[in-house]
């Protein structure tokens, strides 16, 4: 399995290599070869070469089997002209280039740190909701323009656009986790405003068809946001268009306590994605302080979602487990009477 | 002071009735003259006209001093065309006519409620924030169509639209109302991918420089919804577009745990509109059950904001806190330990 390597910017060269060292562990366990090679992205990509996403580095990802992804972003970039800073410049068009139009968001609490959150450990203990964000269409591949207003000031205008064809691809896979899952699926919009919402909920209505052993029900956005907060274990699988689901996907991370945990895999093309949701901390970058357990848990879905790997995504899945409940963690998720450990050794445990 | 009144649907009817009696009540301590005149208004207004916002609603709206909501909808009126949904047939061309740009929403723990909160007692006990929402503007006001795609199926169209006056206006009220508070306001955007988040962006920053004492920092609308949740306290004022603030003002209520709580003032126009936040629960309607202090409170930030009536609106405000205190709850905040009371009877309380 060649797999792509971009470390990103902060303390993404720091964790990318931690997953590295547990898939080869794994590879060595249940004999399988990966082979790496890695690229530039982001800030880093910026620096060398004058543009966050160089066309080496596409290439890279579009002959390889899967991506894994650290993080991009800092403020040594922030003033860049927004086409050149790493989130835009990079992260948007990179999701577009490689036909990357479902982002799969798991929020499950660990038990060993379902006291981490801010919610009620009653609330959140067990929670383990999987929401899938619509990733390549909406506002934010929309036209974008300002104009110059007669009586003065300006005005910015941009479109938001759906397809049919978006909206089912999107929906199937919803349909399809949730099958797989506890049969149960949310469909987020704001079909009482948008027409774009009234559209994708017609798609979902239509598809469900096809699943009649799923249950599909229809949430508005808002609501969603309340529900997630009011009793967030109702949920199973949710799915949504891509503005939502970047709030709401944040949302229900935060809900865990610990984002330094959760993983992401962007789905839909050739090849596949797949990084820790966290963002590349600079401030913490190059002290061994970073937590690698989200980007290992990426590594995981790599091997269960792009390569059917279901036995050693499981075993890397079990040792995260297993090192947490004998009290190692890193700084980010320390308790009370817990061990402490910097990025390299906590990967050394697992 | 003449006060239109639009029951609505649902628990309508019932909770605004009780804010009338304590207005009246608070009128004969501080020798104030109210004059009410109810009309109708969503599903009621249909049922009874065939619209949910009849002209002659308007009209009364138009030549009141303020207008008092109790709440619409309900799944009577949920198979209409959108136009004659209370909602969309409503409450934003109501919006709209009466010019009502600024949505108000407190979200403010009561220390006697602070254990209702899903969320970790000493995460919101305290809590204290006012979201302003944009109210006429965006994705809700924008060009909305359909198109038939060639190859089949469909595409939704839609715009978001602002201008640098519809901007400024709202913002103009964020940094004065951060001035009577903690002087600090929170723009939220999307700045790294959307071009009205840019323009936004740079009209509150240019307002910033006429509120100097005024503390200004700008926050992704995705790292707001997490942050509401992990420390929701960081935050005095925000101000944000239409859509966003829907998503996180319901986001913010639902952190202090009792939206039977919240009030909400829209202003702007010549006349402002008062609304509990919560909905119509046409579930518990016609028998006593619902809490009126919604609207109650909401009649307190009319008589603060609308009349410059500071002591009335603090008596009001006072009476509920201490009913709180002496143990009194409706169901949807009963506590082990305390007193359950009827809407008509927790009126009578306050
Ligand atoms: C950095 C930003 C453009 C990006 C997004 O909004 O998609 C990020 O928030 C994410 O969720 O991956
Ligand atoms: C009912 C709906 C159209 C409305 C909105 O989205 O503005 C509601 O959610 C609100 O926040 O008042």
């Amino acid at each position: 399995h060649k797999i792509a390597l971009l470390p990103g910017d902060g303390i993404g060269p720091e964790i990318v290599p931690q997953a590295v060292r547990v898939l080869e562990a794994v590879g060595k366990k249940f004999n399988l070869e990966f082979q790496f090679e890695t690229a530039l992205i982001g800030g880093a990509a910026y620096d060398a070469t004058g543009h966050p996403l160089p066309e080496a580095t596409l290439e890279l990802c579009r002959r390889s089997d899967a991506i894994l992804l650290g993080a991009v972003g800092g403020p040594k970039w922030d003033n860049l002209e927004p086409d050149l800073r790493p989130e835009r410049g990079a992260l948007l068009p990179l999701r577009k280039e490689l036909g990357l139009y479902a982002n799969l968001r798991p929020a499950a609490v660990n038990p060993a740190l379902a006291s981490a959150s801010t919610l009620k450990e009653e609330i959140v203990s067990g929670l383990d909701i999987m929401i899938i964000r619509e990733l390549t269409g909406g506002l934010y591949f929309g036209q974008k323009h300002r104009e110059e207003l007669p009586g003065g000031g300006q005005k910015a205008v941009e479109t938001l656009e759906y397809s049919t064809g978006e909206i089912e691809r999107v929906a199937r896979l919803g349909f399809e986790m949730a099958r797989k899952r506890n049969k149960r699926l949310m469909s987020v919009d704001k079909a009482n405003v948008l027409e774009s919402s009234r559209l994708w909920r017609e798609v979902v209505q239509e598809l469900a068809k096809e699943y009649p052993d799923v249950e599909l029900n229809h949430m508005y956005v808002d609501n969603c946001a309340m529900q997630l907060v009011r009793n967030p274990k109702q949920f199973d699988v949710m799915v949504t268009e891509n503005m939502f689901g970047d709030i709401l996907t944040d949302l229900a991370s935060q809900l865990t306590g610990s984002i330094g945990m959760l993983p992401s895999a962007s789905i839909g093309g050739e090849v596949a994605l797949y990084e820790p949701i966290h963002g590349s901390a600079p401030d913490i970058a190059g002290k061994n302080l970073a937590n690698p357990i989200a980007t290992i848990l990426s590594a995981a879905m790599m091997l269960r979602v792009s390569f059917g790997l279901e036995e050693p995504a499981a075993s890397i899945e079990g040792a995260v487990a297993k090192v947490l409940e004998q009290g190692y963690r890193t700084g980010d998720i320390m308790q009370p009477g817990q061990k402490q450990l910097g990025t390299v050794e906590m990967t050394e445990a697992i």
